[in-house]
């Protein structure tokens, strides 16, 4: 298996250029959402298909020869969305497994996209396994939501863009639940910014690898489980957090369904909950920066029902 | 009347500065929307109280000597969550007089505040005398939505902002209500950038004053007359419109609701429905970009049900 790198990272920017948004960021004042310090948001939930799972996507589909079968995936939903909006864009068919449990927003979002979404299983594992099966049938590209180089190094790119963006931040929370995402940010910066993981109680994949010593299976529940339901944190982001990723905190569900509502009610944005998990560790005090530490914090998907939000 | 120049936008800049949040934005290929453009919006629903209007009020709060009695205005939603605001944050009393027609969503955020809210006449025309009334009986400082000196200055800094993020804009589509907004947008780039007012079908304040010659009043009406909502265009943007508003589009109401769904479904952005009017004046075609042109779209509130949008 190889490991991404800062180099693959920078790469994978320059292949996907054009093909996903440079998402925005904003600062707010001290105090806004009750957490004392200045914060950096990254609006990745801007991004092409509501959430940074583009970035990773177009990038394996950008190095690897798309044989005419196509690509598939299995995902929790976002995974499949951006696939979706990949194979579009690229001109190649696609088909996605999600689970039957994925939340009826995702699911009609998937359906309006006119291409083959095979519901199976009831969690994300086994819509994996029916995946992988059809893949071998058809000769499909598989794609893996979280656990492949091209994908992690590619999600890697939200990175990059918030050094750009604001060179001067100390520390980064970023959701984590197969870990592609952190673990990509984490292997641009390699070291030179602390990276904190954030897990949602009902999916503590690192934490509990962590706690192991090794990857395990967990079993896999909660709020954000739609968006973190890896029941094993990816054997990349397990290799790169043992290097790159300072901590761990897991936040529990009231404390994410409160900062998503904070989100609409102070910024008006409509984060899943997922995405809100690292503002959460900031409210509810699972991680508390020191003075003058400059955090930014990744809001990283959209796809989810704003009418919960009223 | 004193009308504001890019002097007093730039004065009002470094007067708010640290009172406002820099609202970033973010640049959409070709295509988003179906429209043939590159488009750069500018995320002002992301300021404090969900739209630009603190911009404008803390402006004149900081220019006044504001009385015991403290400030109050008369407004359609949004100055008032504007007002509330500037008045917790500077520390001086409020009072809000708004329509009895507002949105649901509006009242019920006014009331979270916990200051006194009025609501008063069935129009923002009719609120207006109620709370000029007000002023009179207890000294307090009458603030306008639109159509004060200092107020238009201060909303004149999204456009300085804009010039700072994105240096090589040509074109700027600005919602017109009272004209607070475009005249002040429009006094900061004073001839530099075409600046393009767009109108709500259901009250065209512009596009009839530019018919008959000089301001008019209007009946008002349609979807979006909560946040554009005058009866007539603001004296000083009037003044303002004569030398630095290059044109004015008017756009059908079902064109605003269907820019607002795809500002979500491409976006994950809930705009109301007035803020969604410069991308529906592109979308509906009734301003067509030139090729090569460099059009930005300020999306300037956020305050409505996103339950609307599923």
């Amino acid at each position: 298996m190889k490991v991404p790198t800062s180099d693959d990272v920078a790469a994978a920017a320059d292949r996907i250029h054009g093909h996903v948004r440079r998402t925005p960021v904003i600062e707010v004042s001290p105090g806004t959402f009750g957490v004392d310090a200045p914060l950096v948001l990254k609006l990745e939930l801007l991004q092409h298909s509501g959430s940074f799972k583009p970035r990773g996507i177009f990038n394996r589909a950008l190095t690897q020869d798309v044989p005419a079968a196509g690509m598939v995936i299995a995902s929790g939903g976002n995974a499949a969305l951006a696939l979706l909006h990949v194979g579009r864009q690229l001109g190649h068919p696609v088909e996605v497994f999600v689970p039957e449990t994925g939340p009826a927003v995702k699911i009609a979002k998937l359906r309006r996209y006119g291409a083959p979404v095979h519901q199976v299983g009831r969690d994300f594992a086994e819509a994996v396994v029916a995946c992988e099966r059809r893949a071998a049938e058809t000769g499909a590209l598989l794609m893996h939501a979280y656990d492949q180089p091209a994908v992690v190094a590619g999600q890697g790119t939200v990175g990059l863009e918030l050094e750009q963006q604001c060179p001067d931040v100390d520390t980064v929370l970023v959701a984590c639940g197969g870990g592609g995402l952190v673990g990509g940010i984490a292997a641009w910066f390699d070291g030179r910014v602390r990276v904190v993981a954030v897990e949602a109680a009902g999916s503590p994949t690192l934490a509990a690898a962590r706690a192991a010593g090794e990857r395990v299976t967990i079993s896999v529940g909660g709020v954000a489980a739609d968006a973190l339901g890896a029941s094993q944190i990816g054997a990349i982001a397990w290799e790169i957090a043992q290097r790159a990723i300072d901590d761990v905190v897991v936040v529990p569900g009231e404390a994410i369904l409160d900062a998503r509502q904070r989100l609409w009610d102070e910024l008006r944005i409509c984060a899943e909950p997922g995405a809100a998990a690292p503002l959460a560790a900031l409210i509810d005090g699972g991680y508390v920066p020191a003075a003058n530490e400059r955090v930014a914090v990744v809001v990283c998907g959209g796809n989810s029902d704003p009418a919960t939000l009223t």
